[in-house]
């Protein structure tokens, strides 16, 4: 069994007319696993509908307790790509599961979105990788300790 | 450095309209990974483009030896679905290196296609797995000796 | 009221995986309408899957007949390209209509196809034009008189 | 020759990951044109790239002038439809131009857009609607003077 948490982030924004901007909606995961034929056991979370600059501590902690608590050892995280890589260190101290952190730089409603790939890419990487936290990002595996997102350059970088 | 060797197969299909039908055409990797932004070092070689149905000896003879002759130990093999798992089985004697092949049950030109979350998944099993042959499909990792395409259902399975 | 005819061709094409192949399946219509928000009053009947090079005599007196018996005077049809312009002679003796054929050179399931753009251009050109049979194709409206697929160039010209 | 002319909304707005947000970027027509194989003389120029609920008077004024010194009769203007009727209502005393003025209710980078088919159905108005000025949108022609937008039905009514 593989636990997905979703929490928001560019991967889940949608476009609202009514407001003529961006928002976050229902997370996209349930959609792009059916669309892609996925059939591994699976169960799909929603907790939060955040911007990842707008979580706070108590998010967070939200965040671990739900990873904690899983009954799975093997984690998936949706996760804006701001601050992705604190949330993956908080998740460190949590011993004997598979913990994979991916989100996208385009919104997964858009045409040309990364969305798709980098699910893909984590639900690998969350089957196949032995416990610890991740960063799963730009079809690499980094390490919550060393990486950092590279704005200009669109990309996670190992530092 | 990860070696990908496209063979065509379905997530290579374009539709020509100057013959009403849908062909293999230049292999869709490239495009796949510079659309989601992967930096990870790798090489893309099309060595033919075939329906897999119609790949005969020598054409499996010629995947194996650029596989064997790679001077890279992360291989991954875009093929046709249909016969992926009797090619699986045919590189299997490949020691030393992790070998995972993928491709689509939709065209990548198409609207909903497997192929960029194919993509993803088989990018993240080639840098994760030991060395061994795997099928990477429908968000799953299957071994070759054990997989089979269920026509029917889309989808592979443990048989 | 537009009266939509749906004939198959290109536009109706899905990638069948059993098969490996393309087939004309139930018309793209009432999705391309739905998801552009088109409130404009419209009925949609699919009239049958066909390849326009394989429409026998029986089939354009069909359409010709559907056309001709339709209590609306605006008539939209959807058609393959490769004999669009013979349908159009044929309904050309249909007196107080206005009658507009389009289709697509990709199918609407791919990404890059340009079906809702000419279905929109088509049903533009049937609530605006005054009676009299059109080709509407690549954004231009033809008279089927004198209008010639240049396969090669994948688009309508006059002649 | 038809002049088609762009000041931005929603269909230009693109997703920009290095703000979080979304923005109007370079116009979406010469793809959308190019990409239907559109081939009927045309020119494309940006006049703006503004939200229309941020038009100025004096934007409005530098529409009004290049479509009335355009030296076309055919003129197409892509604008946000949150204010399209009122440019609409000023262009109204432009003698001898059909006029035609479209928008989308979702970004055309959008996989679900109706930027396509709305320039696809304003591309057909304006080559075969008599002069005057026009609001096309849900597949429908509105006059001006009697239409509005109903934000919660996502869609152009007649009042």
């Amino acid at each position: 069994m593989i636990d997905i948490f979703t929490t928001g982030g560019t991967i889940d924004k949608v476009y609202f007319d009514a407001l003529s901007e961006y928002k976050i909606g229902a997370t996209a995961l349930p959609d792009i696993l059916a669309e892609n034929n996925v059939f591994v056991a699976h169960r799909v979370t929603q907790l939060m509908r955040k911007d990842s600059l707008e979580l706070t501590d108590e998010d967070r902690a939200a965040i671990h307790a739900a990873v904690a608590n899983s009954d799975a050892n093997k984690i998936l995280v949706t996760h804006g790509t701001d601050t992705m890589v604190q949330t993956g260190c908080i998740l460190a101290d949590i011993p004997g599961k598979t913990i994979v952190i991916t989100g996208a730089m385009q919104p997964a409603t858009l045409r040309n979105s990364d969305a798709e790939f980098n699910v893909g890419f984590a639900l690998a990487a969350t089957q196949t990788l032995p416990p610890g936290v991740y960063i799963a990002m730009n079809g690499e595996v980094f390490d919550p300790a060393t990486a950092r997102k590279d704005r200009a350059a669109h990309r996670f970088i190992h530092q």
